[in-house]
């Protein structure tokens, strides 16, 4: 089969190596019929995530079950999944508490699963899926071809977009500001607006991006960044700030400016990936700002989230703005690295 | 009338100055039957908190109101009350939202006021409460000298380890982890037990402080501390860490240790004030721990616990180990500095 592989800083390349087979009892096989690229991929691409050796990469799909082993009960050949991003059983004390990232079997694409199994990247004609069935899910039916980008949304940047807000406390009413305007900030502009928040504020300077944010739902745009974009929010909000904040950059910057918009004792739910983040201890204890997030749990969302993609209340699909066959996944990334395209969905 | 001033480092004296007098027909003057002296008050008295001139101290009493200004309207002289460490107007956007440390008119004791008039300190014989109506709490009938210890807690440090366990979202049932056995950790035992809690682990290594905890409620006692006492904390909860934790200290080692403690999903509740505190964001991010807290807004807890007390339901008194006369003020540091008392309460 066809798979994409990082050989070295801003070289990927689609290789030929063996389909995966079954390697444990727990284990299914899926065709994949849509990937795509997301944001952290690029920290490894970019060379800024040091890597030594030629690795797997790609982390989101959706796809056809082609095989499953002995021990999987709740799927069979022919059924169209969704894959989080992430391994779990399902069934563990953190699984249980719908803390998915936590699992006790916890196993990330490209690497190893738990039991050291070789485990490939999503962007590929075919993957391994360990622990099939506390991982997965299911829809009823194939979906139409229209449906797959949304679907493929779910996977990643859709769910991380809604841990944000869950992790912010949104609620019905509430003004609500979001920093960063890539996928999963875009997405969390969406998931605060079908929470009913009345006010969405996008901190956003991208032309194309700031439509977007409309389109998701997004009341206001502030282009300004840093103290001078927390002064506008705080004009926007007669001086107040906003009852919950999603910081889904990653940034010290972003989170130094996400802190600043929250109104005293309102939450920054936080998403991206941190690379250099202090979070600004002294402001946050002056102002009682909480901070809460991490690894979205995507499982537990998922099928919340299915069924609201299935149902038509949600559109995350808008996010890919370019589309290519697995062929092309180098250009994928290098839209993407450019910033011509927020997000590419790659069809094998 | 007498009051305490620090002079210096580890030089507490009661000097004799004008009594205070109504500024603003918002103020109340108040007689103090019981004040205390404060952890953080040890800050500035060790010289950790530089300062470079003779300064009022002392932010916790109780008292009689003496006289009223002509706009106060929920107070009239004789009625017995509490304050809040901090001043408020209980009528702005934050207070409003039971955010009281972040009113627009927010002001501490031994300063200014928010107009920028005079403010003493509370280990003093008289003192001007600015907008007395919006920061005072008053009962209905002077309490029996044995409720004035349990109500003096209320000003400050039980409000702030209810604050703790408010912000940490401590839930009927949960197992909660107690980083800190000063007044304020002992406390956030006792407020975790008041709500329900199944389990409390009190983190504590002097046996007079555990034996206390013991008494607020504690379940187990971990002696440990840094890993090891996380390490503990794991054993004693089936690998899986605490629903809640409360960080009752406010060093970089006591976030670790309470962020460690927790499980995924969980929030560290923290009052502490931050004496180099950086959270630890990798594991925050990796295990989905939150963090909340802050400056404790007394003023919104201060009615449900006030209750509680005069219904016997808490009884935060006993951190109150030494009782001197407000003329030995300097010994009631001198016993705190040197750990052989967890709180010392002065009586004018």
């Amino acid at each position: 089969m066809k798979a994409t592989f990082l050989h070295g800083s801003y070289d990927i390349r689609l290789d030929t190596v063996d389909d995966p087979t079954i390697l444990a009892a727990t284990d299914a096989i899926v065709r994949v019929v849509a990937a795509c690229v997301c944001g952290s991929d690029l920290w490894s691409y970019r060379g800024i995530n040091a890597f030594t050796t030629v690795k797997a990469i790609g982390h989101e799909l959706v796809g056809v079950v082609e095989e499953v082993g002995a021990d999987v009960h709740s799927l069979r050949p022919g059924d169209f999944v969704i894959s989080p991003f992430t391994i779990s059983d399902n069934t563990c004390p953190h699984c249980r508490a719908g803390m998915q990232t936590a699992c006790e079997h916890l196993a990330f694409f490209a690497g190893q699963d738990a039991d050291g199994l070789p485990f490939g990247g999503a962007q590929s004609e075919y993957v391994r899926i360990p622990l099939a069935d506390g991982t997965l899910v299911s829809l009823r039916d194939v979906p139409d071809d229209a449906m797959i980008p949304s679907l493929l949304a779910l996977a990643d940047v859709m769910a991380t977009g809604w841990h944000a807000a869950v992790s912010a406390g949104v609620r019905e009413g509430d003004t609500v500001v979001v920093v960063g305007d890539g996928a999963v900030g875009l997405l969390g502009v969406l998931s605060a607006a079908r929470m009913g928040a009345e006010r969405v504020l996008s901190m956003s300077r991208h032309p194309d991006r700031q439509a977007l944010a409309r389109r998701f739902g997004a009341t206001d745009i502030v282009a300004e960044r840093g103290a001078e974009g927390a002064g506008q929010v705080l004009e926007l909000t007669d001086g107040v700030g906003a009852e919950a904040v999603l910081e889904c950059v990653g940034t010290r910057e972003s989170m130094d400016q996400a802190v600043a918009c929250a109104r005293p004792g309102a939450t920054v739910g936080f998403v991206g990936v941190p690379h250099g983040v202090i979070p600004p201890i002294e402001p946050m204890f002056r102002r009682n700002v909480g901070l809460a997030g991490g690894m979205a749990p995507v499982r537990n969302y998922l099928p919340r989230l299915r069924d609201d993609v299935l149902g038509g209340a949600l559109d995350p699909g808008a996010v890919f703005d370019l589309t290519l066959p697995l062929a092309q996944v180098a250009q994928g990334y290098v839209a993407m690295d450019e910033r011509r395209a927020i997000k590419s969905l790659l069809r094998p």
